[in-house]
């Protein structure tokens, strides 16, 4: 579509209506294209995703970007020593505590364009808008971009959010990935690993986090419902299973002496699917990863190790399924005449958003005639470590076919506008 | 065991008994020791195994070392333009056909002292013993150590005997493996790439190929019987089927809608090993390569590769059982919403030990007071290559456990003894 096609489109969308003051759709918009360049693959285009894994030069790139549109917004950037972005704009009471929002713009390797750049940039255009009213809010408020949400650097998501929350695990800064030390890492992102206890906000220290997110799911494209209410961010057991075999020739070694890793592994995967499946309800389980070795053609598998993981916003049903998981693999351990190892190696408990912040942004949604819905959040975020030291929710808009992770990430412009107005009337309101 | 007592058990053992005038099992022993030193773990012991991959510094050490051995036993090592070392004794009428025997002495990774080492050290002891005692047979005798059999490097086996068998595949020395173009491995083991042709035997070049080898499997060792008569080597197809489903997240994805490799994967696993074992006969199926992208714990498999290798002494039969994978695999693509493509990306034929050559060892078997009993090889050997211009006979002995391809393979030692002395009966016999 031509720019004078969008903005015509942008007119007659129902956010333009009543008495909102409006969001710079077409400002955002370019925002998005052009913090796309740091990380796009070498001579492609918007629609071919990025790659802005947390700590790289990308990232480091796109942070700089960031920094200069918070500075044209009237924001005084600064960097925590955990390495998080954040800028303050006064309140007519600045003694209040502020109204906290933003999102992440590091990304996983071959990811999309939407996936927390929509929601860093919506805030920063959010304070912008309210200075070219000009309009001043009653409380502060604070524009935060969280430093590696992803996890892919250092395999622990959310750092930036739990280094906040005081959520860090023991030992987390020694880490080493690729060779690099988590330390180091943070410095080069201008953090200060050696104070990185500073980073941490007390309880109280903000009246509300808002982040406003594409869904990464399809329930909005589906449904046609331009606008998600956070439910709540479900809790994760990650599990690791490890299947000892034993290797022999796959030529002289007949079918019933052999213990095959693989075959074991391949009835473990086939019956997480099964048990997940069998339960009623929104809850998933997935087996992403698996080694195998010697991973060979003519060897029998001796050993294999994958991972399997269950979301639900219960903890309680994903334990149980656990167990059942558990139960199953003993089964198949006897069967295959392998020994089969599961462990849960992490839990992260269920996040619930505000019930009263969940109903400002519906009263929201329905002042500027969008329809809403409420749902749980499969994936996690920031808000869910924001959710540990204060009332939390979230604004979700429409990924188009579920597709995020993928250069194929796809969120309309027209709703990234609405969303981002969304976030602007919620702040204001609460605010106020 | 003390060498006193070796000796001891040598002395009672059957094969001594007779008009044999036995081979040196203790100089067999301590070459098999100190051969594995090439290729050994740093500080390892001989029960360490052994990674003497083709073409390595190991290789080429213990390539020197065996070169050694064949002077000691007065033959005049040469290596020929594809790699594999000769070395000719000259018959009473030397213009008969030779009878050629040897094996190889390249490993797996992380293998066994005997496979291959043991038919290529007694090839030598058989020469050695002759000249001892001193012997001059009717025909000639030819000693082969074939270059690279396992086909670990560059991922295609008995290289040097298919080169001379005339068996090469187009563009097989343009190959480029860990960065090695194949022609310039061949250079560094001694060969002559340019002139590859020339390593080609004609049909009736020699009058039988004998080759001694471990079992690899446990049928001998189980049922207690110290040689075997190979009836065949199986026929081998290899598959690789790929698969294409649709990466995506695994929190936001519902579980009806997705499209999960890994998850299509398992269940051809399963089917194959369900499908394999649902025929009655010795037939083996085995899925020992697997490779799933993006491979991470928190995104649904996007796609994956997987090999499916059958074998059988019967062609028909694993063309059989491959169509009813690929019967299956359909509807297991439809079931998971995945595209599964499975492609035949080669096929060995079986090949058959010549009858006589079978009888001739049989009876010296029984000569020698040893039990012996037919069977048929699961594994590929450089004898199949042989059967393409000539006829191969090979001798069998047991493998503990069955276990191969591990650095737990393990051939007691009056085990080699029995199986050198048969060889070396069978050669006389032959070349009489």
């Amino acid at each position: 579509m031509t720019r004078g096609q969008f903005l015509g489109l942008l007119a007659m969308a129902p956010f333009a209506r009543g008495a909102s003051l409006g969001v710079n759709a077409e400002r955002l918009r370019k925002r998005l294209e052009d913090l796309s360049r740091h990380g796009r693959p070498e001579g492609g285009a918007f629609a071919e995703g990025v790659s802005r894994v947390a700590y790289s030069d990308a990232d480091v790139a796109g942070r700089a970007l960031v920094m200069r549109w918070m500075r044209d917004a009237g924001l005084q950037p600064r960097i925590d020593a955990a390495g998080n972005i954040l800028g303050r704009r006064a309140g007519a009471d600045d003694s209040q505590a502020p109204i906290l929002f933003g999102s992440h713009i590091d990304s996983v390797p071959n990811g999309g364009n939407f996936d927390g750049d929509l929601g860093v940039l919506s805030a920063i255009e959010v304070v912008q808008r309210l200075n070219e009213t000009p309009l001043l809010t009653h409380r502060p408020l604070e524009v935060v971009v969280w430093c590696n949400e992803e996890g892919v650097a250092f395999n622990n998501g959310l750092y930036g959010s739990r280094a906040a929350a005081g959520l860090l695990e023991e030992g987390e800064l020694d880490q080493v990935w690729n060779g690099v030390a988590k330390r180091d890492a943070v410095r080069k992102v201008g953090g200060e690993p050696a104070r990185i206890a500073i980073a941490r906000r007390a309880k109280g220290s903000f009246a509300a986090y808002i982040e406003l997110h594409i869904e990464q799911g399809g329930t909005l494209d589906r449904e046609g419902i331009p606008i998600g209410v956070v439910e709540g961010i479900v809790a994760i057991d990650q599990y690791s299973a490890e299947i000892q075999g034993f290797a022999n020739h796959a030529g002289t070694t007949p079918m019933p002496d052999r213990q095959d890793a693989l075959l074991a592994a391949s009835k473990l995967t086939v019956a997480v699917n099964d048990i997940v499946r069998s339960a009623p309800g929104r809850q998933v389980g997935t087996v992403g990863h698996i080694e195998v070795s010697p991973n060979a053609p003519n060897v029998i598998p001796g050993s294999a190790r994958m991972t399997i993981e269950l979301r639900d916003l219960s903890s309680a049903k994903i334990a149980k399924l656990g167990a059942a998981i558990e139960e199953r693999a003993r089964s198949i351990a006897t069967e295959t005449k392998t020994a089969i190892e599961i462990r849960r190696v992490s839990h992260h408990d269920a996040a619930t958003a505000d019930p009263h912040l969940q109903t400002v942004i519906e009263d929201v949604c329905e002042r500027l005639g969008l329809k809403s819905r409420r749902l749980p959040s499969g994936a996690g975020h920031d808000a869910q470590s924001m959710a540990h030291i204060g009332p939390m929710a979230m604004i979700f808009v429409p990924s188009v076919g579920g597709i995020s992770h993928s250069p194929k990430e796809l969120t309309k412009w027209e709703d990234c506008a609405r969303g981002a107005e969304v976030l602007f009337e919620t702040v204001r309101e609460l605010a106020r």
